[in-house]
């Protein structure tokens, strides 16, 4: 896989002008669902903060994301060796902890925000490393703005990170190609499954993916189709037809003996009511949450009478770290590498950003994008990515996604077990009144 | 991970008075669920078959089993390339396609036994190699009683395999390790991903694993603990117990923040009723099928309200020859390999096994069981391998697991994707007359 590495920034002295005047710590927090590769961001954070230690004093983690910040719960990195930092790059999940949490505005809860800058100063920071999607995009931009606002030297620099891949402006997002990668991998392993069962047994197999608006994931499985897979695909942005999608299917089962659906969590009925949302209740009349992907093989079930199977990856598809792609992981680390180039650089209120530059040869560069137009926009597929019927992917998509799942990173093994860190997390002294976070 | 590798049986020989008189064709069928490794055994019969072409002419598989005997739809391997069925051995699933299908008692359903003598006569058929379960074993020994009754020399073997790890006699079932090892680095990622959530979202994780009536699967979750896991594992072995079960995870989640739950599907409640048959309804009155994981979920909400998160692995499981262990891919094809080297040995009604010679360092030898003593015996987790108080395992069981998941075996891979083989399967031409399999 050919990909164009980031030349560290020559600009840093030029714009030195703009950064702090004197060595400041940086904070950085990871936040929303985390996802096979937000540690190889914090881990090219980390690892380029190091590397300039004249401009960089320590970078503290927000234990549990911005609630460490307000909390002053943070953790001191420089505690931890250079071996364990690097292995954060073949470790899954947010090592640090993250929090759903989204300040509110600056007007709304001023408390808040008075209260970051307390810590910051308490804490010399002056640089602000938010890692996270679309809600954390936004929470990012809110700090940037309280520079001005409050008057306070800091700059933020958003790292982008969603296994829903819905973030503005960036070509991709980190956390997406790994998960597109499990998801095309155990699709195409399960559909080889079920091709040796349907003879005499299993006809339909049904699998649930993430991606509860934007169906990037989804899209994924349609991947398999070039292996010869019959596989239907269900998007959140195509509204769900029950008669379409039944004919469908059978017409896969009857020309193929079997057929593989990918349904998105997010696939819902024309009155926007969730497939997962079937009304139904268990034996003592509780509301029964289900998934879409056992809604979907009792539907087939019932109109087909063809035998069925179904998976939920949930949680597993995220974390599956040992499956990553190494264009995800390689591009996580550069965008974490790059936050602290444009802290460097003087840049406050950005996002690093994966541009690409050709799709075979796959070539991509890393570029800037004002974080005022990527908080709270939603990157949907394009329906030139969706096939006419809306059950498959189109070739503009699988040129798309291909390179995005495109290499192996294997992580080191132990015992037949990946090798993930855990870090010491050891906290830093509270110098502060103790917060209450609501 | 050291393994003692197989010797070639050199009694091959010495038993030549029992084996067929002329050089005779092989018959082999994969039968039952199939698993990541079940092709790495038909590579190891049909490469060691072709090792022997003094002795065995072609291997002719079944298509759907041996309702590719019974319906004379024969595949005829000699038209695949050697590199074709060498890659089988990284190729999941029936690359001849399987089937769920018991035969009778010889007394019970005669007519399909004098056809399947009549389809072996047609086609010189002298070997019959059966890959599968517990029911497979049952099927191959009626076979194997074939010879004597119906005055037919044929020799039936056994090869091994469920994922299920039920078959007794032997150490360990081929397509096991590997889905124990998914099952292990499974849960070991989702554990980070719940414990990054836990502070301010999702605190309970449950995964669903395979194994109606052996806990084998599930204990490999048990593996995780070691990795400072807090988790608890529903046997199908230990009628579940509610209030205990509440308990318990109340108290893991107290202590550590979070904990994760591996269920096997298997779990049942004290009236015998499994989890997953909980009696819910959907909106329009219809049974609902579930999975014990939702169930185990929702029960968690209702009485500690902790946010959840549940997965059905399903067939994703043991598909995943992405992650298949090495020492079980090792021990499929040299079960494989076997099988072939007991019939050129002149053996009928036996199966190879897997003799464990001792846990560290790892140390196996394959040997032989009769098949008598195989058919219809299933082989339970030992009350001594899961800990007292019925949530998880003991060491003993660690270091009987621990060799089982070792090492890895990763597929050849192309524009992100595995590499795995589609064999032409070029039917053998019909002889006889239409046969239908009720």
């Amino acid at each position: 896989m050919a990909t164009k590495k980031t030349a560290p920034i020559k600009a840093a002295s030029k714009a030195k002008s703009k950064a702090p005047i004197k060595k400041m710590n940086a904070f950085y927090a990871q936040s929303g669902g985390v996802t096979s590769v937000i540690n190889a961001s914090a881990c090219g954070v980390i690892e380029t903060a190091r590397l300039h230690k004249d401009k960089i004093g320590k970078v503290f983690a927000g234990r549990n994301g911005i609630i460490g910040a307000l909390t002053e719960d943070l953790i001191d990195t420089s505690k931890e060796s250079a071996s364990s930092i690097a292995a954060l790059r073949q470790t899954p999940s947010g090592a640090f902890g993250s929090c759903r949490f989204k300040l509110k505005s600056l007007e709304a809860n001023k408390v808040e925000y008075e209260r970051l800058i307390e810590v910051f100063k308490a804490h010399n920071i002056g640089y602000f490393f938010y890692n996270g999607g679309g809600d954390s995009a936004d929470t990012c931009f809110k700090v940037s703005q309280l520079s001005k606002a409050m008057n306070y030297p800091l700059q933020a620099i958003h790292v982008p990170k969603t296994v829903d891949n819905d973030l503005p402006i960036t070509d991709c997002c980190p956390g997406f190609g790994s998960v597109a990668k499990y998801v095309a991998v155990s699709a195409l392993e399960a559909s080889f499954d079920v091709r040796s069962m349907c003879k005499t047994s299993t006809k339909v197999f049904v699998l649930e993916v993430m991606g509860r608006h934007a169906g990037w994931i989804a899209a994924a499985g349609g991947l398999i189709e070039d292996h010869g897979i019959p596989v239907v695909i269900l998007f959140p942005e195509i509204v769900f037809d029950q008669k379409k999608f039944l004919a469908r299917v059978d017409k896969l089962v009857k020309e193929h003996g079997y057929c593989t659906v990918v349904v998105s969590e997010g696939c819902h009925h024309p009155d926007g009511t969730f497939l997962a949302e079937q009304g139904s209740k268990d034996a003592f009349g509780h509301a029964q949450l289900g998934g879409a992907a056992p809604v979907v093989a009792n539907m087939v079930k019932e109109a087909l009478g063809y035998k069925f199977h179904w998976a939920v990856a949930d949680y597993l598809q995220r974390a599956a770290r040992h499956i990553a792609s190494k264009t995800d992981v390689q591009q996580a680390y550069e965008l974490g590498q790059k936050a602290v180039e444009l802290a460097l650089a003087g840049k406050n209120a950005v996002m690093p950003t994966v541009e690409r530059i050709s799709d075979v040869p796959y070539k991509y560069k890393i570029g800037v994008a004002d974080l005022a137009k990527v908080a709270n926009v939603e990157k949907f597929m394009p329906r030139n990515f969706i096939s006419k019927d809306g059950f498959g992917i189109t070739d503009k998509c699988k040129k798309y996604l291909n390179p995005l799942i495109a290499g192996e990173d294997y992580p080191k093994y132990k015992n037949g077990l990946p090798v993930y860190v855990q870090l010491k997390n050891v906290a830093v002294e509270k110098k502060l009144k103790k917060f209450d976070v609501k």
